[in-house]
């Protein structure tokens, strides 16, 4: 390990959980040097949807290197890129009726994305304001980190982060407090103080917040008072999106039509940094290169990207896929809440993109800790990182799955025995 | 050309300048899909000073897709991660005397970098503004846009750019007046309305600002600046480091030692998205995870990155050759200036990182224009895109050189020919 | 009306609604030029609770003024300071064990004192962020505008204005809503982007914003709040102050003790400018001149305020006064409701504080315009200037109540017989 | 004096220079509690033009007070301002072909003037960023403090200041930089990283930053760089204006049309919070009430001020008179000089807004002390209170000059002797 913490910074964070060198991966396992395996339940914070190193992605970007297809070409046009193009509006954007939306390849990253809708937004609207909610995860450069509630990551800012109104999501205050109606009031008072903002920027699952749902009406009410207030309708679907939710988009079943959508994280298919913001045509007043950066469109993610879209978008047996998956893990928790805490214990999430909440972060920790130990690699979220967050590839076979919640059985039995909150609720 | 322009945001911008599509590259050359050949003096804005596509560093990149090595790991440990840190110090911190200096690898873009960059100095010094310079270019993420000089880049902003004083680079003001002197004036005087900043942030060499060319005495005394202020100097070696200017890093012939320096663009390599931030031990004040993001750590690039600083940097022979090679440049570029303008043109620049300044933008265009339709690609910089930049690959050979400065000799001859400039001149 | 039109600024606004020239004035009444007599219910604003040019003040001022007393001395020692620092210390903070609270004299306007309270809670606390409530009113200066919740005010500043967290008053979201369960959840959520606030900024009555009042119990848990979150508590009783509500501070029957008090308007008992900033002495970390400016501390304004405070604070009779007085004019506002709108109309506010709310900004305009044709000069506030608002100087005779009563009556009759929403409501 | 220790915040400043009790006050004379008497060389600050006290101004106040006239009246047309507006066109305004004009009355202070100011501007144009100088003064409310170079006031903020860019005073950078140059190129520079601003903000003499006093070459280039790049120019003749300069406007002798002037400190006459924003009448885009303020349009400053303009400005005598004692007071400046330091000290400042630079701080500290001990009232200015600043009302006489005179031969004569800076000059 010397060399780790010899030479690089303390701001290093994942590895201090899962303190092995990992050198293999394929699917939803991870290797580490001395060759024991894991099973991913991290999965790149999302990143690797279709799990580690997929061998038709794979064979696609081995192709394209070895016929020395262009690897960097700023924003050059190339054939990879009129590939991806062409893909993904075929596969994605037209069979959900969003053909006319037009695709921005940001710097690769997605507060990057962020950034560059968030600066759109208000170029468009001519308001400064951007509405984010409580516990949303945007990013950490400094446009994107006004608009992110983790304060942990505020606090690094080192200066005022403004040009953001905070209100509370979905349920924030409850289930019978109308947090929809809380803005709405606001926004319709001209002294409420919130002056009248240019966008709202929402995930509509909220991953690194703790897996918060907003549910279709909730979000459709969303969209409707956007549309009163004249605010663009951003949806951050960077965690959430490319199938985690079971479809591509996490709202495409909701019958919303977001002005802007952020995608990067599981886009490439392959871990390899992307991003990308979606935009409706009528919104594409940037000027040339307004918003650039060197690495905006990566061609060896063009590729992956494609191929994985190809791959798995052609028909809906993937998303089908995901449903069953979503729903085995689903039982899999319940079981897990009803031996080991069924007052304190509570299943959270949409789809693949679903966790356990914990009375606090130090069992949720204590729980993670043991799984690794066990070789299952997965991770906290929320606002005192007290959900167990599972976040495994959508390709993972079912007897992963089970295997995988067998050791997550065996951490909660471990963690809520030694808890004083069970004790208490025994 | 239609798929893009149907589904492409209007916010590209190189692909305007040069509409083709490009689908294979090599070294110094890229081939559009036609067939035709470019020699390429844009080299991803300075991301290819090893050129393009690499055979040793493809052949490593391959090998490691092949074993299904770790693509994606969030900050996780893995063998690339320890291979590069341990490379990059054995041959290019210990041998500069920067052994102790710590890595650490932000989102994979340079102007996530300098958001780093930035918050750090802001966190350790507990002040807020950054000093940066007129022409300055640093990105344009919030954080980062508000050090970038550029106008046109700014008002993309849409919301108010603080906490950055603006300061004169050297020889702003000409060669006679000491902007030193006048920062040391400001920063000396209690009641001159520049409160004490965190940072200075500054390139050796503007590379978008039009090859501005800091002298060693200026960065120099600029360091003492720091000091007497209690300022930390970061440099941004984004686009003047990785061997640019015939060393790897842009000062280090200066004798002066950075708090931190920002490193991207060529920095793995093989153009692919990677960024760092160097600095010293001392400064490390990071908690774990307070600056953050998924792509932090990009595995293909930690390979690449290490191959290339084995495979140029293990002896001096690769400096010496770039040594030579701006010479050359330099002087073909001599050569046109007084053949085609020796009143109204000028060489600027250092090392590899070179150019003419033309007496405006519309000649500097027509030249780059006029380039492109013999087979050159290469672009223009500058407050007022007035200077015509060759960032070549490092790796060019003489015979490139050669022809693509003939082309370039006759590029100057029609541009010049039409412009009333000359003409006025004469 | 000829010479205000062609050399006055296009920003006056009174005078546009009670459109003659005013030449005297006594206790509750205004005479204009042609010697037509007005009962004055708008009196400064709130500036004139001991009535216009009170006989005992102004023999004060006269006498102080013919001596040559100093008018002028910046913050240097005079008798007039120090006679108003022994009298208020008296007579106002030691009766109501606030001894211990020092008096700062900033810029003689409202606005001034809550800039100097802001900035002292963010250099107290080291936080940046102050939280104001909806609708409230805190003045036009930049540092103060930012904690105004008035739009009209707000988009005058032509920057944005940050700083300030924008938080619901009590009921804001309905009597059953606890804001301040509301405020304690956002704040005690480490991710809900909320970061913790230096200070609370409220006023226990909300003039401007359309008499919104908040109850004794909402106040001690406001408090409570500030206590549990390491924030101050800074009452803005520049309106609600000097006896308006009953009491000399519009809080002191509720056991709170505030942080720091801002006071202005009535505070000189003569019209005069000035302001004082309330604060517990720990808290006072100013460094000399800090906070500064020309007309801290104007003399004339001590002479006034100290016979003021002698005059009428010197025993309780005068706070009983105002309750009573108050009492019949919430009885004759009760009768007018029930008499034109029973449906639509209500009676809002405290002590002499008090009016009645429209359902329409149009209503309450015809009401005061009407008005002030049968000779009483009555103002509107609210967010939607729908309440008509009573701020009759506290020296008002009853038989000047009821004669004002009588005017507003008629205004309603007239004013609800045109109006569609009492058709609607009959 | 235990009765302001006690009770009066630690912010009082210039109290502890002069720690006495003061009691009266007529034209250039304060008297303590002791009847000790005062030659007042301080003189508010710049708000004593025209003495204390001043027996016509007195007896017009004296009038108006008895006579009931409007004390508080907001911004209600009342006789006295109509009388001020009157008087103030006829014999200020049309006389300087300024008749166009109009007359903002905001609140009654310097800072708030500027507030307005820069507010107007921003809305004007449509820009933000407002340029003001190096050691400038314009207030400490939150929007003036950013255009304050004064870093004890600066750091009170205790937030980012912003909105403002600072630029170098004329001569900043020695006689032979042309600080307009400099300005002019970073304006003309679309990559200087400095943003169109909305207006400049200057004072023709910089009173508080040490009586740096600008050419009228300088203020005249100044101009022409406002409409070159469609700045407004702002002149903030809060301390230079109202005749302290020997004409009424500090910059009318220059031939320049300023877009907006601030007025306040002597502007009433008396002494009285008091202030005024002048502005060309297309520039009158306000809409009614936007800035607003309780104490806007004080009557009894109405009074004083229209009897002052009426007394003083009637001729050109007043303005004589004043020209010939700051001559008298520059000579025996320089009498002093050539006395006690003639290397090390210098006379700086224009009419009768003049004083002596010295070595240090601590010298001119040393010499103020001295001075009021021997009964004269002074105060120092500058980056480093290095100025021993002359501010004494323009109704002096010459004996009162002389007399103050010797006292401060004898200062420095006291002050030089103990300073090493003398004998090693010497």
């Amino acid at each position: 390990m010397n060399i780790f913490e010899l030479n690089e910074s303390a701001v290093r964070s994942y590895c201090r959980s899962f303190p092995v060198v990992f050198t293999q991966a394929r699917g939803a396992e991870l290797v580490d040097r001395e060759g024991k395996r894991y099973i991913d339940f991290l999965a790149g914070a999302g990143t690797l949807n279709y799990g580690h190193n997929h061998p038709v992605l794979k064979q696609a970007l081995l192709d394209y290197i070895a016929s020395d297809g262009v690897t960097h070409g700023l924003d050059m046009y190339t054939e990879a890129k009129e590939r991806f193009l062409e893909t993904f509006n075929r596969l994605i954007l037209e069979p959900r009726g969003m053909g006319s939306y037009l695709m921005q390849f940001t710097g690769p990253t997605g507060t990057n994305a962020v950034e560059a809708a968030m600066k759109l937004a208000r170029k468009v609207t001519g308001r400064e304001t951007i509405i984010s909610f409580t516990n949303g995860f945007h990013g950490c450069s400094l446009g994107a980190l006004a608009a992110t509630g983790n304060g942990h990551h505020r606090g690094g800012a080192g200066v005022a982060l403004g040009g953001v109104n905070r209100m509370p999501y979905a349920n924030y205050f409850g289930d019978k407090a109308s947090t929809i109606a809380m803005i709405d009031k606001l926004l319709s008072d001209p002294s409420s103080g919130i002056d009248k903002p240019a966008a709202v920027l929402v995930e509509v699952v909220q991953g690194e917040g703790g897996l918060n749902v907003a549910s279709a009406d909730w979000m459709r009410k969303l969209e409707k008072l956007c549309r009163k207030h004249g605010m663009l309708l951003i949806v951050d679907d960077i965690q959430a999106g490319c199938g985690r939710t079971g479809s591509f988009f996490s709202f495409e079943e909701m019958g919303i039509r977001p002005d802007m959508v952020t995608l990067s994280k599981s886009l490439s298919g392959y871990g390899l940094p992307f991003a990308m913001l979606l935009l409706k045509g009528e919104l594409d007043q940037w000027k040339p290169g307004e918003h650039n950066g060197t690495f905006r469109g990566n061609n060896h993610a063009f590729v992956t990207a494609a191929a994985a879209v190809e791959h798995f978008w052609k028909d809906d047996s993937f998303a089908a896929s995901v449903g069953a998956k979503g729903q085995r893990i689903a039982e899999r928790m319940q079981r897990i809440v009803r031996r080991h805490g069924p007052d304190s214990l509570f299943v959270k999430g949409r789809g693949m993109m679903i966790g356990i909440s914990c009375p606090d972060g130090e069992i949720a920790e204590t729980v993670c800790s043991h799984a690794f130990d066990k070789g299952l690699v997965i991770e906290t979220s929320g606002a005192h990182s007290e959900v167990v967050k599972c976040l495994c590839p959508l390709v993972i076979s079912d007897e992963q799955i089970d295997r995988a919640m067998d050791i997550l059985d065996q951490a909660f039995a471990a963690a809520m025995k030694g808890s004083t909150v069970t004790q208490a609720a025994g």
